[in-house]
């Protein structure tokens, strides 16, 4: 009799998403009239810019002629786009990083949750809590997590970096020595940022320790303050021990076209064996690239015109977060993030957990946020509300949280 | 220090593909003005349908727009196309399977590679030989094939089932029973069909172990005869044994738009755990959904005139397929398939390996194949060629080979 990977079996409940997916698909249920409004997931809303539909039609024709059929590309991605990446992302802000050093794939959340299959099983992993729960189920699934805690509510043989409001939504260097790091910054779900110098240190505690960092860079667009890095390239010695990756999903509205991609310095090795090579290996054993019209599509987003207006599209919704921001604290909440990230993490008020304030706001106001407490142990009494939504409803779920 | 998947070091060389690839390059490189014919990876020629390339611009309008903008899909695609593949697939030819077993990817390349995580470590794994290396790659990297053993020419944990002339390239089932057993029909390479009462003994025998069939159903489009089963479920049991892979690479062109899907039904569980909720898990953790446009594009495949343009795509290659058949045949070649599948598996004259006789094909008359070893130890001495060229390019490499 075959047997499945029972790693799985210790995967706490469902995805956290389908989870509150779960609860909204309910309350609507019940509730066919109400007027739901969503900052839950992050999730984009405005259009794709006309830049984005400009190429994805053109290169849409392209595809209908004999001429300008595109079957297999290379899996690694065209080379129009890993040179776009390589120039505007890196070598424009003094990186160095090589065009062949950049894989092109469907969505940093595919990259981040198959980065770790290259890694060995017996790697001891740091996240930090609360956490994107993909860097935490992937390696349940791989077996490098141990078992669920209920005690310690995590499981026991991952590393957990507590980021609350005492050390500012910072990790601190940990004490037993991880294999594999996973940051995110600017954060989700806390929205916090990270100094160059504060990364310059997880570099060189990095390659002191022989860590590998698994950087998530997915919402670098939308830094705002001078002294912020844009990459963990901008950090000396990040060659030798960083992972980078990277999403179009929300600095140019690509959740529902998918896009991302994947940085691995050439001088990243493990006893001379290099990671660019095995992920080499994995992307082009496991994957097929990914569609020519989303590539230019992506190309299009590093166009002069492209970036104008893309950069319009992160305004207005950096223009939400400061709406949510300030009308949070108009409204008595204690708030975080919103600055250099399009996420704000409020503690939730009278003492209710994650989820007591999750069913109040759906139920009570018909407004969707994400609990804290689905991001890990240390995220329970907080909450996230993403930017992520129309002006208008941004607006109107803030008169509506003012009501409560 | 951390640690690498040491399991990737077990790979033989790098893909097959890639390989091929490197030498086509270099002989270009070195013979500039060549002109080389392709007929060696399964890519297709001809351009989207115009089907398809509606029903993408007007997708593409819709990203443009406020109210058509479409963010993240559900994980395991949109329920518009996961019907239209039930109903067209499945139910139209008596299958009974619902939309909701069907998980819709970005192609069966992914799924082929991916599914093995849904299952334990411990697992004995059988493949056909020759064979699709995917198969066989991604369980090396899983760790469940052992070490390459150089006396078999394989992996010393995997089950081969020898695929010959003698045996008309139809697998026998296997003395020492597999746990997860990868079929794949009509066959890639050898272009072989299985008939309904051969397949049927299969999902008995795989009932009768507790065994798991993989069922790559890629080139399902290119059967022509009766009797010849276009899916597993045609067979009575397999709801309890198989999961089917399909791709809209072959039918429909999709090479360049990555499109697939993955069949699980719902009765097949070991010790009560269903793989439906194993995959479903993992494509909600690690996937993010195939592109909206491309999902579009996917639906229009099964509309009444898509069906029409697409059978005349399926008729051009298979056109080839007879053409290759019989000027192979012509030529005093020995020649199999491309009767229900677009490939065409011929005997190397004169003793030649099979990379002898790609050198030989591509160093004298320029034109790519694949040769048949790079498919297992059973694939030395034949040569893939397949019907994806055009017609023009079908009929000068057929005139340049006879020249040999």
């Amino acid at each position: 009799m075959f047997t499945i990977n029972d790693n799985y079996l210790k995967l706490q409940g469902s995805y956290l998403f389908s989870n509150i997916a779960k609860k909204v698909a309910a309350y609507k249920e019940e509730n066919p009239q109400a007027n739901i409004i969503r900052l839950g997931i992050g999730d984009v809303t405005q259009p794709l810019a006309p830049v984005i539909i400009e190429a994805l039609h053109k290169a849409v024709d392209e595809m209908g002629t004999p001429e300008g059929f595109h079957g297999y590309g290379p899996e690694q991605g065209y080379e129009f786009l890993r040179s776009a990446i390589a120039k505007n992302d890196y070598q424009a802000r003094g990186c160095q990083i090589d065009a062949d050093e950049i894989f092109v794939s469907d969505g940093a959340k595919c990259d981040v949750g198959n980065i770790q299959e290259i890694f060995g099983i017996d790697n001891k992993v740091a996240v930090c809590d609360p956490v994107y729960p993909v860097y935490v189920d992937t390696n349940v699934m791989a077996g490098r997590a141990g078992s669920f805690d209920q005690a310690i509510g995590g499981f026991n043989q991952l590393i957990y970096m507590p980021c609350t409001e005492e050390n500012g939504f910072a990790p601190e260097l940990p004490n037993e020595v991880p294999d594999m790091i996973y940051l995110c910054f600017p954060n989700n779900p806390t929205g916090a940022a990270i100094t160059k110098d504060a990364l310059q240190a997880w570099v060189d505690y990095a390659n002191k320790n022989g860590s590998v960092i698994l950087y998530d860079a997915a919402y670098e667009a939308y830094i705002s303050e001078p002294g912020i890095p844009h990459s963990i390239y901008e950090c000396e010695g990040a060659r030798t021990c960083a992972i980078e990756m990277h999403s179009f999903s929300k600095n140019a509205g690509f959740t529902g076209l998918r896009l991302g991609y994947t940085v691995i310095p050439k001088e990243l090795v493990c006893n001379g064996v290099s990671l660019h090579s095995l992920w080499n290996r994995r992307h082009g054993t496991k994957y097929n690239g990914a569609p020519y019209i989303v590539q230019r599509a992506g190309e299009a987003v590093y166009s002069e015109e492209g970036k104008k207006q893309l950069q319009a599209q992160v305004a207005y919704y950096m223009e939400n977060a400061r709406l949510i921001r300030e009308g949070l604290a108009d409204a008595g909440f204690t708030a975080y993030g919103g600055v250099n990230a399009p996420y704000i993490w409020l503690k939730t008020p009278d003492g209710l957990t994650s989820w007591e304030f999750f069913d109040k706001l759906l139920h009570e106001v018909q407004v969707v946020g994400t609990p804290g407490s689905g991001f890990g142990a240390s995220g329970e009494g907080f909450f996230r509300l993403t930017a992520f939504g129309t002006k208008e409803s941004t607006i109107e779920a803030l008169a509506r949280i003012r009501r409560l």
